[in-house]
């Protein structure tokens, strides 16, 4: 979708510099995110397989070069040096759909210095992203595990990748599919639909709309009934049925998508049920986020799924995370930022989760990656050598990590409004070596 | 960046029964914003050029096509149908840079009815996100008339169209350009950058990476001085100043990354001041939004320029406007949406703007498009029968027209905090036209 141009000048002029200077060294780097938003008690990891197809195919076309050249920024002994880059380095990161937590790494970079750098920009934009909003999808399915959600939102997310990778990364944390066709050719994503009001209002007559519509998709006809009065179209609803009965057409369901949700759903579950229509289906969107889903959930509205759009594609109450891709480590050295309010733990990092003995996870431990302590570790080896290790992990076995961690996830922190804090342990081998680096300097 | 299959599945669906139904009359369906979030008084038109590219380049491949027919969820009749669907309609809107408001069209489609319905939601993704961000931007222009703004943002904003549409969309707001260099290859925008923190670590010694950098950017070094303790690296500045002023190399500027900004611009200023360094600029970043950038504009901070990302590229105060693509009239008869809280104003209209004797914009008249009402017509005709009618407007056209409306705004709607009502009048024909519609449904 973009190509290595699509990071920022900097990285350009500190590979310049580096040429220069003849540093190629190794380098560590680490993604992770320094503070949860203040409605996130745990973030979802996602985005590594776009991150690793991104890496598999870095390099520079010669139009790429050419410009490089035109722009009159960079040296040409330089330019040509991008000629033959590719990534060669080593991944090790936490596999997609792990619960995470503020400090984390998630991703590792080990790589010679220019091919670090010159990926951070789009590693971050595509990690940022989609773990963005996993951690935000996440918290619908937790509202209301039992109904079916829908991804609804490509209108308005954020550009064409972010309606894609929102359809990826919501599907990833548990929901059922997404509208977005694309996304569902893409990524195998099961997609989903029904109609829009200009369909009831090119037609004029309700009723009329609703016949043409289920006679075409007889098989899959969800009637929006919300473009006039939602009750009365229920009703329509109701005559259609027992008309097209006779033909073998069963409508599937209905969607509102205006007023009070939850009343025109009680409204119009009573008037379905009525007249035997006790299959049919009532879907709700406009507006919906995990907090109005939760409450639909709890005042029992018969409401059998949810559209949810913009509020989760764009991440609406917390729309970016705090997260850093930092070098740890260069030629074997240790390194630490100090910036005020920004410095990092340093070296080559590793995440240590503990369970007690009903599988339920109680505390991780940032260690260093050469410490010798217990617990599970959370990173693992992705690609070596800028080899990917195995074949491409599928999306079904993130969006099953999703469903077991969080399963084993302490209770408190599934809540979508009280703030629980899971504990993470610095060890102490990060503390001496943080202090022994700010010695030092 | 993405093809036809960017749509919603409902689209599809939708046209699916249009084809069953030989339904295929002229739809004129136009885009608007419901209501502007709070802390925008207007709200500034971008996107059009990517909606015209797309409108020009609508049409299915025969993979996409493969795809559809393997999906089983579409009549193969239907689906050839598609083979040959081009957009051959006629496209009005405000020209990009222009500033509207609530309830007013920015673009008017008027197309058979199939070709309208499937482009709403790639049309709605694209005006919504870069008219979100220009409408953002402007913000800090207003707050910095004179500062050098950059667009910092890649890294966080919603993935790859999302980085480089901001890049473009705070441009054509006023920004003096971007990090994102695709963003500079593809719209021609000026591209800024500097160094990274990783750059000061991986040397280890700060003085030498400062030297180091220098030396491969004789032009163009701004240091990024805040890694370890912001006024020591100033000195160090100092110090290399005086070094390379004897090889012919003058440092451009220093960069500023965290801490009290401007408490930190003042000392730094004082520090290169009193060595004589009057000319060197400081530049500062790191969670900036308008708000800040006021602030410290308004504390006389000595910052010659800001890097502005993530709140601006997201737009993190209000990450989405409530914008819809509404059907207004279908085969000559006007249509009117009535959901609950979701109500439109029917029929073919046009925006009229009026104008003091000073040049200020006074008020809006929202009338059909038929109306013989004075002032100045916001909307021009951009295709007619699926042509451009101009070349492409040049990005640089729609950036001049962001300054000059802004002069031309009433004083109060320039506030970042307060807010201002703009008087956009519904003409008594539309008024009308909705109470006869009412009444007929």
């Amino acid at each position: 979708m973009a190509g290595v141009l699509l990071t920022d000048l900097y990285e350009l002029t500190m590979l310049q510099a580096y040429f220069a200077q003849r540093m190629n060294g190794t380098a560590v780097f680490e993604c992770f995110v320094r503070k949860l938003p203040r409605e996130r008690n745990f973030l979802v990891a996602a985005g590594l397989e776009q991150v690793v197809e991104y890496l598999a195919g870095l390099s520079f076309s010669s139009e790429e070069l050419d410009w490089l050249r035109q722009s009159g920024r960079f040296r040409p002994d330089f330019v040509d040096s991008l000629a033959g880059l590719t990534f060669t380095g080593d991944v090790d990161a936490m596999p997609e759909g792990t619960i995470f937590f503020a400090d984390e790494p998630i991703l590792r970079i080990t790589a010679p210095l220019r091919e670090a750098q010159l990926v951070e920009s789009r590693i971050l934009n595509l990690l940022h992203y989609e773990t963005l909003i996993a951690s935000k999808a996440v918290r619908s399915v937790l509202a209301a595990p039992d109904a079916l959600l829908v991804d609804f939102g490509l209108r308005r997310a954020h550009g064409a990748e972010a309606g894609l990778l929102s359809a990826r990364a919501s599907y990833l944390a548990g929901f059922a599919g997404t509208a977005t066709v694309e996304a569902g050719r893409r990524f195998g994503i099961p997609i989903y639909g029904t109609m829009a009001h200009s369909y009831i209002q090119a037609h004029g007559d309700e009723a009329a709309a609703f016949e043409h519509f289920a006679q075409t998709q007889p098989e899959n006809a969800v009637l929006l009934i919300d473009t006039y009065d939602t009750e009365r179209a229920a009703h329509k609803v109701v005559a259609l049925a027992a008309k097209l009965a006779g033909q073998g057409i069963a409508i599937k369901g209905v969607r509102i998508d205006s007023g009070d949700l939850g009343e025109h759903a009680q409204r119009v579950r009573a008037i379905l049920d009525a007249a035997g229509l006790t299959a049919l289906t009532i879907f709700a969107s406009g507006n919906l986020d995990e907090h109005r889903v939760e409450e639909l959930v709890a005042s029992r509205a018969p409401i059998d799924g949810f559209g949810i759009g913009t509020r989760m594609n764009t991440s609406a109450d917390a729309p970016f995370l705090d997260c850093a891709y930092k070098l740890e480590e260069y030629e074997g050295r240790p390194r630490r930022k100090r910036s005020e309010g920004k410095a990092t733990w340093p070296g080559r990092k590793q995440v240590y989760r503990h369970y007690d003995g009903t599988g339920r996870a109680t505390r991780d431990v940032l260690a260093l990656a050469d410490d010798l302590v217990p617990g599970t570790p959370l990173l693992r080896p992705v690609l070596r050598g800028g080899r990917p290790l195995d074949p491409r992990p599928a999306l079904a076995a993130a969006r099953e990590r999703v469903r077991t961690e969080l399963a084993r996830l302490p209770d408190g922190l599934r809540s979508l409004r009280e703030p629980a804090e899971y504990a993470v342990d610095v060890a102490p081998s990060v503390r001496t070596l943080a202090a022994r680096l700010d010695a030092q300097q």
